[in-house]
């Protein structure tokens, strides 16, 4: 059912003018705001479909929300977004949170103050209070690479738990027995389902789960190295790593560099992201490497459809498959 | 002279309201605008003291630009930039411009819309007079990294010429007399210095300067693998290259990597900025590291005070010693 704002005018008894600001997201009072989102489940409205009937409220702005500037997969991946955005006549506000859900709740509160048409956002799975927050006020919303469990709202990924497996099996299938996996926060999704991969190749082959091989770090490249550290100071050591984020990548290198521990002959290694990174690494990175394009082309197109009308009602999850490249970081334990 | 708003109001017969909205950035008329920037002019008016009159102008919000999201140097360096102005309470608003002075000059416009207090960019070099007239309506420019020659404003920047010299004649005292030189664009005055760096060695020990070896790319890994390429097939190809930018760095390693070029047996390489990449390539790479830290920090400062009226008049130009650390890349080639 498509309402009118003059429906909820109507209904709470408040000027167009006040229903106007709420719904381009600017401050009412707290009653009035009570009063209105009241209004808007009575009535079974759509804030999406009414804000879309209100000319002024379109500003041409995408708002794009990443945890870092200097986490290499955000950045190659809005800059992208960018391009699409731009080619269709949308110009990005982009802001990082620094990892810090509160400023992350900060900036989704600065952009809706910006009028922004719509949100793209890399979040860190600690406020999805919030962000729902926007979706009530008719704002659409895409999420990309991480899933909000509790949220509906549009979501493009890539099957993160089919990757992870194959990048474990094809571990198992060079006679790989002790694995170790070094994850992203447990909170978001992608670090998760990594993890999950990981487990059920593990139970798959029925192979021991050592704890001590499942590392959580964040998505920096000294928790990599760090977490890499206390790996190689394990009593029995891994004898392949899995590196789930480019950074983490690099601070297993630079692990095992300061150690002297050579890439494949003394440990195999698995890492993420930037297929370039393979070029400049001796000897060449076997990595996961994800379809960067059509995760960008995918997120522009939902958000352009949200924006324009042309896709309307449940929440879309587009799941891309990730590649894992061979080269020559891994060889079997046994030919040591 | 500190002059008001109801000054020019009164000069140019024109309402609050109009002069208000121009001060702010909004749109007002041609005929108008030409008014008020006369009246501005005759009156030895400085917009910004007027601007910092108008309570409602804050919106505590600053505009950064850059060419590439892609560009290592540039998102670290607006990391910590935005990280510092979260810290005294400013949003930055972060685009790029996809190294398209077209749109540096749509996104200095959007900006202004989005009424940002401030700009602090990574020019192309090609948006002189845009730039100037964001200065006319009185919002201050910060440049970093880069000097714009025609403009009166605060810049930030490292001692390219200085450094770029100390990284050549690091090459020279190891017996290398045929040194390439990879450059970025021409019209950038950071190139530019790097290049004047290179000349002044070559000057200073009387070596002769093949332009051959001096290659002209942008700041992208694909361009410093052609252009090491390139080199490379010269009938006498460099004993040395010196890569002025990180991506050019990856790109010239790429290449050598491609063709089993040995660092520094074959050929000696000093690279540029990301002290991390010294830790993941092997050999270990010289490289040039700018103080990233110091330019956020006066980059920032420098905004602050002249928001707050704490620094007036003529611009400042701040410049920091880069460090060259030396590691395994660099040999004699009378070694080989």
């Amino acid at each position: 059912m498509a309402g009118t704002i003059k429906d909820i005018a109507k209904h709470t008894g408040l000027s167009l003018g006040t229903i106007s600001k709420f719904i381009n997201g600017g401050r009412v009072r707290e009653a009035n705001r009570d009063k209105i989102e009241r209004a808007i489940k009575e009535l079974d409205f759509h804030v999406n479909e009414i804000a879309r009937g209100l000319k002024t409220s379109k500003s041409k702005t995408i708002g794009i929300i990443i945890p870092s500037m200097e986490n290499f997969f955000c950045t190659s991946l809005i800059s992208r977004v960018e391009k699409h955005l731009s080619k269709h006549g949308y110009s990005g506000i982009i802001c990082d949170y620094q990892e810090d859900p509160q400023m992350e709740k900060e900036k989704l509160v600065f952009l809706i103050n910006k009028m922004v048409d719509g949100i793209i956002i890399v979040p860190s799975g600690d406020t999805q209070k919030e962000i729902q927050q926007v979706l009530d006020r008719g704002i659409p919303v895409v999420t990309v690479d991480r899933i909000l469990p509790d949220i509906a709202c549009d979501s493009v990924v890539v099957d993160n738990f089919k990757i992870s497996g194959e990048a474990v099996e094809y571990f198992v299938g060079q006679d790989h027995r002790r694995i170790a996996i070094i994850c992203g926060p447990r909170n978001i999704s992608t670090a998760e389902e990594r993890l999950n991969g990981y487990l059920a190749v593990h139970e798959k082959f029925r192979l021991t789960v050592d704890p001590d091989l499942i590392q959580f770090g964040d998505y920096y490249m000294q928790s990599g190295y760090e977490l890499c550290r206390r790996l190689l100071d394990l009593p029995e050591p891994p004898t392949a790593i899995f590196a789930t984020n480019y950074d983490i990548t690099l601070g297993v290198i630079s692990a095992l560099n300061e150690r002297n521990i050579r890439i494949p002959e003394q440990l195999s290694l698995i890492g993420f992201d930037n297929l370039n990174l393979s070029k400049v690494i001796k000897p060449a990175l076997s990595l996961v490497v994800q379809p960067m394009d059509q995760l960008a082309d995918a997120t522009t197109k939902l958000m352009l459809e949200r924006l324009e009308g042309t896709l309307q009602g449940i929440p879309q999850l587009v799941k891309f498959e990730a590649e894992l490249v061979i080269k020559d970081s891994v060889i079997s334990p046994l030919h040591k």
